[in-house]
C-alpha cells in the first residue's frame, strides 16, 4: 500500500516515471482508489504533464529557467550556489505531491499525461518519492 | 465512490463546477473523507479561488495570460498552434488535482471558494473531470 | 481523523504549522495513511519548502511579490485594497490543498521539508486550516 522510490537525476528538467507507479499501482492489487505521489525535496518537484512530444518537457523547463533566473541580484539564500534559490522557488511554483484517481487497478490518467519529477538543480541527485494506495 | 463528469468549454477562462461536485458528494454518502478532483488533461487545470466577483476570475484569466504570452519566440512546440504551449505551462502552473476535505456529507470548502476548470486553449474542447470521495 | 485549526497571522510571509500537524498525526493514532491539508480561504495558501534557512523563506515571499506586484494597472478587482487581488493570484500560483503520506504514525516529511501558511494578505487575519487523515 506505500513504498518508496530513487529516482537518479542528471541536471535540470523532466524525469518520466509513469511506468514506475503503474508497476506499484498493479502490484497493490486495490481495484478504486487514490495514488498519492509525494516528493521529499524542496529543490525539486512534481508535475503531470504532455509525454507526447519531447519538445513540451523542454519547453516547460525553459519557461521556468526565464521566469526565475539565477542571477536575481536581490536574492539573499545564495550560499549553496546560484541555482538553489531559484530551484526552491520553482518547486513552490509547482507540486510537492499528486492525487490520481485509480480504476480498475489502474491509474486514470488521460491519453496524454505522463507523471514527471522535475529537477531544478544542476548537480545529480537521489530524489526520494513516496508512492501510497488509499482505497 | 468514483464518477467522471465532463465539462465543455468555449475558449480560455474559468468554468465553475461546485454544484456538480456538491451534487456527486451528496449522492455518495460518505459522512467525513475526502474529494479528490483529478483532470485527465494536460491543457486545461483545476483551481478553488473567490466565486463572490466575477473580476476575479477574469483577473486571474488575464494574469496568466500576461506571464505566459503566446508569442514566446523561443518555444519550440508550436505545431498544435500558439495557444497550445502556453496552455502547457499555465497547466503546471496551476494543479492538476485538488483535495477537499468533506464531513457530514458536504466539502468543507470556505465561505467564499468555488471550483474551477481553468481552461487555457482557445477552441472548445470537451474536459473529463474525475471525482472519487475517500472515507 | 478530522480537525480544523486557526492559524493568525499579521502581514504577508511564510507561517510554519509543521508542530502542529505532526501534533494530531501523533494523536489520531493512525499507522499508514495520507495527511490532507487544506486551507479554507482564496488570498493566502499551502506550502512544502525548506525550514532550515529562514533566508529561504524571505526570498519565497520577495519573488512572488515581485512577479504579483501591487501596481498592476491593468487589474478590474480591487475594491478590497491593492494586495487582495495579487494575493488571489498568488494563491492560485501555489496550493490549496496537500497530501503528505504518513508511516508509523509519523508524516514522511523529507530532513528539510516544513508545512506552511503562505500569508499573502496585509492585514491580519485568521486563517482556517483542516487536517484530514485517511488510512
Amino acid at each position: 500500500m506505500q513504498t518508496e522510490i530513487t529516482i537518479e537525476t542528471s541536471g535540470q528538467g523532466l524525469y518520466e516515471f509513469t511506468r514506475e507507479a503503474e508497476r506499484f499501482v498493479t502490484g497493490a492489487g486495490v481495484e478504486t482508489g487514490i495514488l498519492t505521489i509525494f516528493v521529499r525535496h524542496t529543490s525539486c518537484s512534481m508535475l503531470i504533464q504532455e509525454n507526447a512530444d519531447p519538445d513540451v518537457q523542454r519547453d516547460l523547463h525553459e519557461f521556468f529557467a526565464r521566469i526565475v533566473p539565477e542571477n536575481m541580484e536581490w536574492l539573499r539564500h545564495t550560499q549553496e550556489g546560484p541555482d538553489d534559490m531559484p530551484a526552491h522557488i520553482k518547486a513552490a511554483m509547482t507540486q510537492v505531491s499528486l492525487s490520481i484517481p485509480v480504476a480498475r487497478s489502474s491509474m486514470l490518467l488521460g491519453t496524454w499525461q505522463g507523471i514527471y519529477l522535475f529537477e531544478h538543480r544542476r548537480a545529480p541527485h537521489s530524489r526520494k518519492v513516496v508512492l501510497h494506495i488509499s482505497p
